[in-house]
Parts: structure tokens; C-alpha cells; sequence
């Protein structure tokens, strides 16, 4: 015996989402069709809605309903500095923050020789274009702490400095709250590079 | 900044599964915009299908497309038997065996005290109503071996062997394959109580 069809394309479908194998699944399905109805069809509206309404802004690469994006459209923001992000999720992590009044560029990857993606498979070349205006003074980079992260932090940063505009990189370094006894080695040397005085 | 609402939405519809935090949905929601549009289609589709087209058996309470299910309308079965579990997916687990050819009853459940689950609120009234038929010979109960599922199993031990029906239990004892170096007390125990002839 197979499950009954409806069900089984529902966990093939459950099996197309990252980290979902066959028996998680099927758990998901045979619970979704104990949901209450309303939230079924809730879900399977945002499915298509998140689909369907989203885009990627044309200036900057973050996820948006609209086309340039509001924090690109807003005349209130800093249009001097440009904060590049490997991921739209990332995007959102800076806003709750607060403090940033400036622009952002989502590259939607990073460069890894291993996966073979260039320069040209990231949003590099809209970065580069943005920058061709003179009102950008200052490209902060923000990508993770990883060897992939730090390499397209290093190559962004050789082909911008010499058009003039300062680049900077996120500090790395212990976080607030933590322990220097469970700090890893790596993060423990930024920490000593980037010491402030006091 | 908040998601945009298609993505918010979506996220709120992936934390109502189970074992599913807010971040696991932020990701799975970022994950579905990247998604090949068809496969999002076919998914929110079978959302649908799933909770629509999807019943319980009326007789068993299996879960299926047509009701009676094709288990129960089968002729070729033996109808002497009936093999009780807690969920649908063991009356799926059992029939992947190919071996057993009676019919099943699904309880929906187990009686659990502790959660205020008693006789009524499980598939249990429609079980007895089914022994009432004459034809009924055997109960199997293959209620999960957790203390929950072995009260179920001796609750209702207790309340069919009186008609002079035969209840039996599947037998418990070391999984083929394992080792008993690993096998916890309880199991070791049952597969002793167990042990057969050779």
C-alpha cells in the first residue's frame, strides 16, 4: 500500500524544503490534514502570494513588493553609504538594530572558487555600477566571518578603494555576553587585532 | 523593518507545523521565494487537495480518498481479524510488510490520563460497535509500546476478551539487527518474558 496520492504529493512537496527528509514529511502531512481548514488554505495562499508578490528590488537586491524598494526610495537615508549583505535575511538583522540610516546591496551570495561562483553569479556588477555615482563616500562590508565571506570581503575591497571610496569592514571580535574560555581562536585573534583603547 | 507581508505571512504559516521555530521559518520562507514556481504551485495545491480530498475511513478510520476505504471494501481480506494501531501511518508501516491480509482500526490516538484522553475521545466506541458482527475472531492491538499505548492495549484487552473474542499484542523483543549491548531494560525484559523455543 502507498499513501493516497493527496497525501503523497503533499510529502514530495514537504520534501523539496531544506532539511526536510521523508519521514519529517510525512509527520508534516499527515498533520496538515489535521489543521484547521482556514489555516490550510491560509498557507497555501502565502505560498503563492510569497511567490508571486515578492521581488528582488532592482537597486539594492532586497526582497520587496515593491520595485525600488522602500528603504532605496526612502529620501530620509543616508544615500552616502552602502552596506553589502550577503543575504536579504541579513537586511532585516541590521534594521531591528536601529542605528543604520544608510542603503544596503544584497549580493545574494558569496564568492567561493569551490562552487565556482564569480564575480559575475553574485550581484557584484549592479555594486559596482551603483558606486559609479558620486554621492557614495563609504561601502561597509558585512559579509559572514567565513573563509568565503572574508575572501569576497577582500576582493570587494581591492576593486573599490582605488575609486576613491572608503570601504570598511564589520568588527569582528568577542560577543557581548560571551566567555573568553569558549571564544574559538579565530574570533579570540580578531578580537586582539581589532583592541581599542580604553 | 519587518518582512514584507507576503514573506511574514508565509513565516507565520511554516511555525504552525510542528518542530518548526521562527527561524526555521524565516529560512523556509526565503527558501520558497527561491523556489522553481511550479514546485511552489504543486505545493500550495497539495495543501489543498490534502485537507479537501483527504478522509477518515467511516469504518476504520483510516485515512483515504473514498469511504469506505479500499482496505475495508476489499472482499479478498480476511474480515476475522482486526490489527488496531494508534495513526494512519502504522496501518502504512504494517501494509509495507505485505503480510498481514486482515482489516485495521484506527484509534487516533491513546488513552492518556495525564492529558484527560479517555475511551470517548479516542476511536474506541466505533471498535466496539464493529466486534459486535459476528464475523470478528481476532483483535490484534499494536497500540506503540510507550506506557500510554500499553494501557490502551490492556484497557482494552479487558473490555473485548469478555465477548470471547481472541485479543493478542504484537511481541516485543530486540529489534533483528541490534545489539544487545545497547538495548535499554525494558526491551531486554519483553524479549526474555518473550522468548520462544528453539
Amino acid at each position: 500500500m502507498q499513501y493516497p496520492e493527496p497525501i503523497s504529493k503533499l510529502i514530495d512537496s514537504y520534501m523539496k524544503l531544506p532539511g526536510i527528509g521523508a519521514k519529517s514529511a510525512a509527520r508534516l502531512a499527515f498533520y496538515t490534514i489535521d489543521m484547521r481548514e482556514d489555516d490550510v488554505t491560509d498557507f497555501a495562499k502565502a505560498l503563492i502570494s510569497a511567490k508571486r508578490d515578492l521581488n528582488y528590488c532592482s537597486v539594492c537586491g532586497n526582497i520587496t513588493e515593491e520595485d525600488p524598494c522602500y528603504i532605496c526610495k526612502d529620501a530620509g537615508r543616508d544615500r552616502g553609504t552602502i552596506l553589502v549583505v550577503e543575504d536579504p535575511k541579513d537586511v532585516i538583522s541590521i534594521e531591528k538594530m536601529r542605528e543604520y540610516r544608510g542603503l544596503y546591496h544584497v549580493l545574494h551570495g558569496v564568492l567561493s572558487p569551490v562552487e565556482g561562483t564569480g564575480p559575475e553569479d553574485i550581484q557584484i556588477p549592479s555594486l559596482i555600477r551603483r558606486l559609479q555615482s558620486d554621492e557614495v563616500k563609504e561601502v561597509i562590508i558585512a559579509t559572514n566571518a567565513t573563509a568565503e565571506g572574508e575572501a569576497t570581503a577582500m576582493y570587494l575591497s581591492r576593486l573599490i578603494k582605488p575609486a576613491g571610496i572608503k570601504v570598511t569592514r564589520l568588527a569582528h571580535g568577542l560577543a557581548v555576553g560571551s566567555d573568553i574560555e569558549y571564544a574559538d581562536e579565530i574570533t579570540l585573534m580578531k578580537a586582539v587585532e581589532g583592541r581599542r583603547e580604553l
